[in-house]
């Protein structure tokens, strides 16, 4: 692509640098910004991300004090423990409304063929909070993927010298699927772990 | 999407104005912009949009100085006129390298469902434009959409009066299509508007 302005230019290359953005697309962007009035707001928002958010020195999830308003809750479960990988995912597990206990959010999950390994995540702060922290039981709440996988084994071995009870999520056929047309490993996975009935109707 | 800080849920709201961009996509540009080292270049990039960037006082194209470096270029073809919707068709006709005339900048095509009408567009410029300059030939080079040949019909009532050629850029079928797949509008307008054999060789 050649354009006629340095800045036009410049940025297309820094919106080109956020995720799933190419160069067409962040040049929809940009023309689109310079039509706008204000972009003020924007330019605004964007430095008090850096500037006004911090990690919560307890779970690492974003928020904008030391302590996040989960980890600063006294109501909340402070014996059980979900390890997440991010912050979309305390937001959707939030949104459930079915967990009262506490978070530890990774950062990631470990990947080597991106160059991801267990030091670029949060997972000794997990090893310190189980010596702390009153903590009964640890449930894994990663990704259904290889990388998923592989960072849920990992805190696994990492976390057997401790008194804990560690559970991971359900994987199963989702609620609305059809059995027809679910892969054969969910399947499979679904009936080994089949749960007694009244299972169902009793959520806590 | 229910957020545990202000500042997302503010930053996720700005970002989903963004063309294409829904509250999802929103909200992983922000978490990928909390992870970076350096957001600064966004925010400043974002200003200098619309503090340096102008639109040229002839096309109406965007550039850096009142006069873009395409109008005020004397090599390019001052009787030739190229009307086109906005700058990315600019730098897809000049990426072609094969017209060397001027542009005219709509900013937009009319569009009554979305109330863009023929005032919100550069369409009174252009007529005098018609008045000023040596202008020899008008080509419409607008999409091939309803808009834009709605676009396309006003424009060529409004430059009734003046005497320039009016032409438009040819319809058929693109470079590397096959006849099978192309649909019936685009081959019977390929065929009406058939070429002699050798202008497929000579480009000017």
């Amino acid at each position: 692509m050649q354009f006629s302005s340095k800045i036009i230019e410049q940025a297309v290359e820094t919106f080109a640098q956020l995720p799933g953005v190419g160069k067409k697309t962040a040049l929809r962007y940009v023309l689109h910004l310079i039509k706008q009035n204000d972009t003020e707001q924007l330019a605004q928002i964007i430095r008090q991300l850096k500037t006004d958010l911090k990690f919560c020195s307890k779970c690492q999830n974003i928020c904008e004090s030391t302590v996040c308003d989960i980890c600063s809750n006294p109501v909340r479960d402070q014996s059980l423990l979900c390890v997440v990988q991010d912050y979309r995912d305390v937001m959707a597990i939030e949104n459930t409304g079915l967990y009262k206990g506490l978070y530890h959010v990774l950062g990631g999950l470990i990947s080597p063929m991106e160059g991801v390994g267990p030091g670029h995540l949060n997972i000794d702060s997990l090893s310190a909070r189980m010596e702390e922290s009153k903590v009964k039981e640890v449930i894994l709440a990663l990704n259904a993927t290889m990388e998923g996988e592989t960072t849920s084994f990992y805190i696994y071995r990492k976390l057997a010298p401790y008194k804990v009870k560690l559970s991971a999520i359900a994987r199963g056929i989702a609620v609305g699927d059809e059995l027809e047309y679910t892969d054969e490993a969910t399947l499979g996975r679904s009936i080994a772990n089949r749960q007694p009935f009244s299972a169902f109707f009793s959520v806590e």
